[in-house]
């Protein structure tokens, strides 16, 4: 019995090799009916917090799925392969974190696997490639209707990796935050949820003070990149509805040298 | 009652985040057997006018399909979002000529709508994600059988953005032409129709002077790239039947700096 | 009949432009249902041996299979269009020592014809494009169940034409090899099979003098990255089971300037 008919796949392969089209051949051998998503295999090599942004950014405009995520700088080595349940999704990838931020965006982990059981896999593994040999086999015989428990070994899911979450801080001037991260056009995302946005004082009309490493700079908080001139930067809830810095028709990042982990002050004037 | 099997996506949302992933599954959520193609996102950031010219070249080679393609400088002001009928297809973005060439070339507007009905978008919209939230939900509905008049009002197809069209002139000696395009090889696509090539004495076994910008070169006017020596330069009738420019083996547009709306003179011997 | 349900796609076409998308559709027009992958479109441009290898890495992990490969600098030209049978599979580009490899691999040309049957072409054929206008229409057909010899006039498979293949030698002290090919990490492939590395006495926990170009650089032989620090060099055997050099977290071509065709000697100690 087919369990889900959709599964994403996200990694830090590149576009250059037949890394990715292996691993799409892989599952289609086993469930050729399976509709494959690509989220994108431009992580930064290695980059397991990029990674896990990522993913979740995307998971929660799936339908139930299986999500295989491969950013994996520990291949071959101890760490643990696994699979997890949270929100009626299964997340397959390494044990390094990069599964936890989606996951606790899906309502955190119900249950979880240790890919222990090797029937599953392909009859010869590579150390240094297991999302074709571990990972996408045994997310495509979960997909096929395959039960969670017969992949492995139960893991407590408290005992999974995750990363620590970004931290935000409302105060009477505006928030303590940092950059969560940056999407390939060099806006930056802050650790502020939009929602919160208004409680710092973060409305549209307003003006807010970034200030960070030293550096300051004041923007307006608008809705949309049109209410400011080309070149102008400015402050707004993305589309995923963080806070975030961008620069109409330019590159944030780069013209504030801004990126993963730089704390940041807001003041709302 | 399904009405188009295949939906395109063309936008600038680059291949580096979730951007393009999420508006698929958007668009699965609603059509869960639509056949997605992507044409390509990796139109320069804003560049409408790039944007428009890939769309319609890939246009005529679909059969009849929703086309969503998202360029949109402009998103979260007042511009509208339009879905256009054409040529048997639907071509579904902003208004701002994105579509305008492939719509003219697909024969003309027949009828259009403003998308201003809202209980077709996403519950939740964000000001720069129109993609996402209004123009995915929207195009996978029509595909899935939503009459075009139900997806907002009407608008007068002569009111619509477009974008001005590349001129050409045949005269005496050669043509007056500019440069509509550049792919990604730096081949240099021309407004003059390779149909028209031969009354403008572009003929096989011609050579012709290419002026502009108070620079000169003058190339073989031949079929094929095989034809010259790597690394020479070349006059042809591209794979879209336009007269183009290229290096074999190189880039044209780099090399001899032309970029789209150059103008140039083509004077054959 | 349809004879395959997956058909695969390699080229040099790059991501920019519509030129994968205008093949899809064309093979989408002939046989609606077919699965397509992409294997990658960023050989780089021209080069029919990263292509070849490429395609002959990928190969093997799909089903039977309709392949089309496009990298043809040829196009035009007197060279041929080819398909061949190998492996219960079918193979279809240009007769540029392209689909070679992966033919070898999958056990040898059984049987090819020259792509000569006209009908088969889309009306209009560009001299430039022959992946929209031949290849990928005829590999549709082939893959809806046309039978292979209605393609075109048949060839002796001994007259295609073929890649060299890369020489390997090993000796008292190790092996005299050859880099195949550079994937986008800048992993360095070794004509040396993975399953021939002990036999020249490459095993975990030696440690192997790689000389090439006046250069030496002396590497532990491990199982995967992980067991070297990062920005260390290392030589194991690859995810395609060759014996390859990496630098962990690390670009091993652009370090020690290794390309395809280096001639190496190894050394083990």
């Amino acid at each position: 019995m087919v369990q889900f008919h959709c599964l994403t796949f996200l990694t830090d392969y590149g576009l250059e090799d037949a890394f990715v089209a292996v691993c799409h051949a892989v599952a289609l051998q086993v469930a050729p009916d399976l509709q494959i998503t690509d989220i994108t295999h431009l992580v930064p090599l290695g980059d397991v917090r990029r990674g896990a942004t990522v993913l979740a950014q995307a998971v929660p405009y799936f339908p139930p799925a299986v999500h295989v995520a491969v950013v994996d700088p520990g291949v071959g080595t101890a760490r643990r392969g696994i699979a997890v349940e949270a929100g009626g999704s299964l997340f397959v990838g390494p044990d390094n974190g990069l599964l936890s931020v989606a996951v606790a965006a899906a309502g955190g982990a119900v249950r979880a696997v240790s890919l222990t059981n090797r029937a599953l896999w392909r009859d010869t593994t590579a150390a240094t490639f297991h999302g074709r040999d571990i990972f996408m086999p045994v997310a495509a015989r979960l997909a096929a209707g395959l039960p969670l428990g017969e992949a492995g070994d139960p893991v407590e899911v408290t005992r999974l990796v995750t990363l620590p979450q970004p931290r935000w801080l409302i105060n009477r001037a505006g928030a303590q935050v940092e950059v969560v991260t940056v999407d390939g056009f060099g806006n930056v995302q802050l650790s502020l949820p939009g929602a919160e946005a208004p409680r710092a004082g973060l409305i549209p009309g307003t003006s807010v003070t970034l200030a960070w490493a030293g550096r300051e700079v004041t923007v307006p908080f608008v809705t949309t990149f049109g209410e400011v001139a080309p070149g102008e930067p400015l402050c707004y809830r993305d589309g995923g509805d963080w806070v975030a810095v961008a620069v109409a028709g330019g590159n944030a990042a780069r013209r504030f040298e801004l990126r993963p982990g730089t704390r940041m002050t807001l003041t709302v004037t």
